[in-house]
């Protein structure tokens, strides 16, 4: 049975008043008689193990039960905080229970994205298929049947975790649902009939893909960009109106001219000013008008600046605007919901006897939940480093930075300062001077200046090289000499500094698999295998290092790293609108386009494909436009980038008009506005990145050198072996064996204490907190505000506590 | 002789302790006896006036002269802050004041334009001039001389004013200078030859308008551009490194290709992938080794990524946060700049009896020479909007507030609400009936409906007309309904609100003008007038008007009105851009392009000229891209523009590199990433005051209805007839009659007082108070922390008062 709402009010009641629990409600005076205990939080056995029943047993046994239980709601509280899981979502019963820990593990993360990534293969293989890997229509049919079973059946375990109340409100499982039916028919349609049918509804796999727990990050991003959508769309309509006046305009003043083929029809018109508004059709829409008088270039160039140079600015400063508000808010509603989470956790934990905090049995009974592989030494250490006061307990407070410290790595500080400190007096001499060797200024230059030297090496032997077989048998002596100075500098570096603190900065391990990049070059190149050839080519990443160099580099490359994970997301994001265009123009656009398709369109010319015989050589003129086509999923794909990268698409949308209907355009047009809403994300999120972090550094330019978040903690013998006692009582042994290292390890050195060291790189939200230090105190401040408004009115109505509700009506009946 | 800083710190410990001026220096003590009189400014006869023979004789006319000079120093002071002149280059003698007053007039001013602009102008006339405006030699070079003769004398006028040593230690005036001594040379070196040689200085000519007093928003932005330079070459640099890493990759991997003519060398590979920077050639670049292998496009997508969408958006969010912070600190001290220059004059205007504040008497004086064009009731109440206090002092905190009040324009609240209040009852009534119904919403949304079936119908009888001659003679009925409703709303709106209220708002000037021109349209239709048919085309306009539904769009067109100075400044600063390259291209791409002329280039189509005769028919093949040529400033201007759009200019490039050396390239890739910066920085702007604004409307939501600033003082009778016998004593006859008419407006309404109100509207600076207010509380501080810890040194070392201590020098030997 969880701790509702109801059942806390009084645990908090007593907090405040510890002394008086007269006038405290029934089961408060029932649960005081449970020494050391709190309500347990799931009934396995349904009604069998009332509050009534147990209180009375008070067993030991069923006692320990019960605190499990807490633990492990407490530990699935904290995990709905950590993934920004709504409350309501929080499994209700034991059954629930079961499935939620059904749900919520690896391998089924990794079955939900399997199955939706084999559906989303499966356009590889269905009707346009790439030709290699085409199957047959019933191997893939059949193929996707079993992934949609496997699908209904995922859906099944989450009904049963949320029930179907909770079920049936949620959005997106709901649309999930519908797409599966949808698919479902129309798989059993393709397998009775034998052959596909139109099947655009393909285009909606992705939403499989989305909803997996590992995309958590691809559905943030969607949902920001349909909230920047509003704001984007009034200054698209604002775009689009200058357009149609222009549209109209230059089809009054240009429409007598005979040889402008642009502006012959207001539709024509319409559409090359928006081919104009990305520039692809440029100089040559008004070469025709310019050619009769020179000064109509002003209407081409006045309606450049205002489309071009500022409303699509405009465009960007909208959106960049509304992503940085919605990223504050977004930082702000999921610190807030952390902290209720923690919140929710600290009341399962702490005692009736002792509710001023959590003690550490209890805590090591959290952390078993909620980080099973943590070891014994790192529970304590992180028991240790939340700990503020001197008491054996956790307050609320220093609960609170529960989800900042439970990411620390623990090591034992060194006492030795180098790896070869324990080696002998001429071994540790030598290693010496080569760590004061590499640690030098000079030897850093020296190994600058060689690989400058490299760098121009390989441009002039590169300019030199005028065509012809470039990888000649024998290997250049130049490349052996390079590859040698760098081997020399690892193998010195490694030995200096010790393989482990080498291989922990990310510029060695850079300088590393670039060395081994070239050596297995060199080696292709010795034995001659041609199809590794192009490692050889990677060489000039090398230069790369010369950016350490300079402070400006390092922090854009810092920066650039940290952004990595959210560039990887929008750019599946991307691809995922890449995927529904391309089984859209698959469905409409496959085979329209093929060599000489054209000839009727004005660019007739790139579709061109013609076999001259000039004299007795055959000149084959090509113009290659008709490669970029929806005939399989890949090349859909490379044609989308195409528009994407928006020069000349008109030509690809010229060929595929020319080929069906004039409505085609209007795919073209839809697929560049969707892109320009991703790629102005795409640059507003780079932007406020950069920014931020910049601001980030101005903010904080004494601190610039640490990296990372660093906690450091004592921890004396005396402690340990409390610990181990602890441990011993509760019968575990391996983590009691665990800690009884660390005592060899004391006596071996003969220290009272040891030093631990805990580490984690920063991330966003570190910033975030730094950066909004002032504001976050108000938003907490308000946020108990408006908390403790609701909870004396006993009705939790929001989310975060409905789901408490029905529990404690329950508890009650039972009372 | 100025008030010297060490003139000034006794003042200001008399300000501190104004009984005891035992402990003061012996010049403190010599002014003491002066009544009234502060220490004269200038010496107009340069010795004979010295302190001690003023004091001395301390005559009533030499007093109030010594007033007058305050006065006008004081007011200098006030302009140099105004207009960030820095204070070392305050006139510091009778001398340098009468210069500098020559050479600080709107005629001054206006005689530096035009030369400069002749100057410019001259190059549409000179060796490649455009046809219709070509000149002599003869008579060009000597409107060259002429033009420069003038700028000497400018010159002289501000070494007058200067003084050689300041003269020659300001930088910008050296490098006019320089620019001056060669144009002049090479002007006669044309006379004497009678032929121009080839002359690139003249991109030089710039400078001349860069240094007018009008252009000081372009010097800005250049510096602006200047500054923003080393965080933007990092980048580059950044750039260009990779694409130098992709080159040599490109060229190893698809030089085997022999069909590929993109990557065949070295320099090709370099040259196509900074063309695929700007994505001109994107997919035919790519589309030669896609049909040999179509993995190849992995090459071109991860460079696109790598370059276009990373960090040329990183180069964006650079530049961004530069300017943001440049911004900021230019903000500042301007800001800083301005309360110095405030304290000056305030220092000149203080009189040692009552060193607490300035009196009307002396801030009259001071708006004299400030605003000569203010009448006596506004300098009034601009003194009153100024004094916080209930004295007749106003005080040197209040009078920081000089700039922001003296822009108020002043005017007599209206006791009546409309214009037609005073009209008979008859025809009051029928003028209120409109006023109420020019103002419903009903009146609103019928004229929206209006305009919007006024909208389609444009849009579909456009959609109609299918080529042909679409100004039949007959005018079409809809246009005559259409602007007969305009044109009711019009005459209903004036008599309705009043002419003045009506025009007061930008909107309604707008839907004037609008339908004015509809008018003159429809006049020209009827009268058939061919050459200004084009105002017909003018009528989609009219839907403009729409945009004032919503809250987003008046937001943004608001924006874009209060940006539109700053954006012409920016235009104006890309065309002096433009105008150095053109004179470059022109000197050395003249005449190079012209029909046919590329054969044997890549690009040889575009420039394809050719005269079929099919059948009987002559068919024209046109390439026009030989209309893309430098053979005057106008044709370079529009080449240049199409550069600057990027799209299809590498075909631009080729076809002038094949008429001349591949070095030619230089210029081309040159202009394309000085336009990059020039462009990245207008969008930074757009971006920054976009954000700014919505975030100033963010922060200030309740306020959001006001527009400018508004400030409301009350004057009663008995102060304005106080003034009037203060005008009256010092025979200031024109401004007592002035304020006698305000007199007998009260009397005539019977009323004791007048409100008036102060209006104007709100500015950046403004703004970014606002949005500052904390921290600018900490300049101030910071600043006058700083100034104290100079000023009882003696030792004025900073640039604000080094200007000030040769003449305290001077007076301490006279002492």
């Amino acid at each position: 049975m969880a701790v509702s709402m109801d059942d806390d009010v009084p645990l908090i009641l007593t907090l405040d008043d510890s002394g008086s629990s007269v006038s405290a409600p029934v089961d408060e005076l029932d649960r005081e008689e449970l020494p050391n205990e709190n309500g347990g939080s799931y009934d396995v056995v349904n009604d069998a193990s009332s509050p009534a029943a147990r209180e009375c047993c008070a067993q030991q046994s069923s006692a320990r039960h019960n605190w499990e239980m807490n633990y492990q709601e407490a530990a699935i509280y904290l995990q709905e905080g950590e993934n920004n899981d709504k409350f309501f979502t929080h499994p209700k019963n034991a059954k629930a229970l079961a499935a939620y820990l059904f749900a919520h593990n690896h391998l089924f993360y990794l079955m939900e994205l399997s199955t939706a990534l084999l559906l989303l293969l499966l356009s590889l293989c269905e009707a346009p298929a790439v030709p290699m890997l085409r199957l047959g229509i019933f191997v893939h049919a059949t193929l996707e049947l079993f992934a949609l079973i496997v699908v209904v059946f995922e859906l099944s375990m989450k009904m049963r975790w949320l029930g179907f109340q909770t079920f049936i409100r949620h959005k997106r499982t709901m649309v999930k649902t519908c797409v599966l039916f949808v698919q479902f028919i129309e798989a059993i349609v393709v397998l009775v009939r034998q052959t596909s049918h139109v099947r655009i509804t393909r285009a909606l796999r992705c939403i499989f893909l989305v909803d997996c727990r590992y995309c958590g990050a691809v559905r943030r991003n969607l949902r920001q960009i349909f909230q920047s959508l509003p704001p984007f769309i009034d200054i698209l309509l604002l775009l689009l109106f200058f357009m149609v006046i222009f549209a109209i305009l230059g089809f009054y003043l240009f429409s007598p001219n005979h040889s402008d083929p642009y502006f012959n029809t207001l539709e024509n018109s319409l559409v090359n000013l928006f081919v104009l508004l990305t520039t692809s059709n440029f100089p040559d829409v008004m070469m025709p008008s310019y050619a009769r008088n020179p000064w109509s270039c002003v209407f081409f160039i006045v309606y450049l600046s205002i489309e071009l140079y500022f409303i699509m600015n405009l465009l960007l400063a909208v959106v960049f605007d509304t992503f940085n508000d919605i990223e504050k808010r977004k930082f702000k509603s999921l610190l807030l919901h952390k902290r209720t989470a923690i919140q929710h956790a600290y009341r399962l934990l702490v005692t009736k006897q002792r509710p001023s905090g959590v003690s550490f049995k209890h805590f090591e009974g959290l952390l078993r939940f909620y980080k099973p592989r943590m070891c014994a030494r790192e529970r304590y250490l992180t028991f240790k480093a939340l700990n503020q006061s001197n008491t054996p307990l956790v307050s609320l407070k220093d609960f609170y930075n529960f989800y900042e410290v439970v990411g620390l790595k623990w090591k034992a500080k060194r006492n030795r300062e180098h790896w070869f400190d324990d080696l002998p007096r001429t071994a540790f001499l030598i290693f010496k001077g080569i760590n004061i060797l590499v640690k030098s200024r000079v030897f850093q230059y020296t190994m600058y200046t060689v690989v400058a030297v490299n760098g121009i090496w390989i441009l002039v032997e590169t300019f030199m090289l005028q065509g012809g077989n470039f990888f000649s048998r024998n290997v250049p002596w130049s490349y052996i000499v390079f590859l040698t100075i760098y081997g020399v500098e690892l193998l010195l570096k490694t030995t200096g500094l010790g393989p482990v603190e080498y291989l922990s900065s990310g510029w060695n391990l850079f300088d590393f698999s670039v060395t081994l990049f070239a050596f297995l070059g060199l080696m292709a190149l010795a034995f001659n295998m041609e199809p590794f050839y192009f490692i050889v080519v990677l060489r000039p990443l090398q230069l790369l290092r010369l950016f350490k160099l300079k402070k400006r580099y390092r922090n854009v490359l810092d920066t650039m790293f940290e952004l990595f994970p959210r560039m990887a997301s929008l750019g599946l994001t991307l691809l995922i609108f890449y995927y529904c265009f391309a089984i859209v123009g698959m469905e409409f656009f496959a085979g329209v386009v093929y060599p000489n398709c054209c000839n009727t369109s004005t660019v007739a010319d790139s579709y061109r494909w013609v076999n001259h015989t000039v004299g007795n050589k055959t000149v084959v003129e090509e113009g290659y436009y008709y490669l970029n086509n929806f005939d399989n999923i890949l090349n859909s794909f490379v044609t989308l980038f195409e528009l994407t990268v928006v020069n000349d698409w008109y030509i690809i949308m010229e060929g595929v008009t020319s080929q069906t209907t004039h409505w085609s355009r209007l795919y073209f047009m839809i697929f560049y506005i969707v892109t320009m809403v991703v790629m102005t994300i795409i640059v507003a999120f780079i932007l406020d990145a950069f920014v931020f972090r910049m601001n980030y550094t101005r903010k904080n330019q004494d601190s610039e050198e640490d990296n990372g978040i660093v906690l450091e903690k004592e921890i004396s013998k005396e402690e340990v072996i409390g610990i181990i006692e602890l441990y011993k009582r509760t019968s575990a042994a391996t983590e009691a064996a665990q800690l009884q290292k660390i005592v060899l390890q004391m006596d071996k050195y003969g220290q009272m204490s040891t030093v631990f060291l805990g580490r984690r790189s920063r991330t966003k939200s570190d910033l975030s907190m730094k950066m909004y230090e002032e504001e976050i105190q108000e938003w907490y401040e308000e946020h108990s505000r408006k908390e403790e408004s609701q909870t004396p009115l006993q009705e939790p109505a929001s989310a975060s506590s409905s789901s408490l509700k029905p529990l404690s009506l329950r508890q009650r009946s039972q009372t």
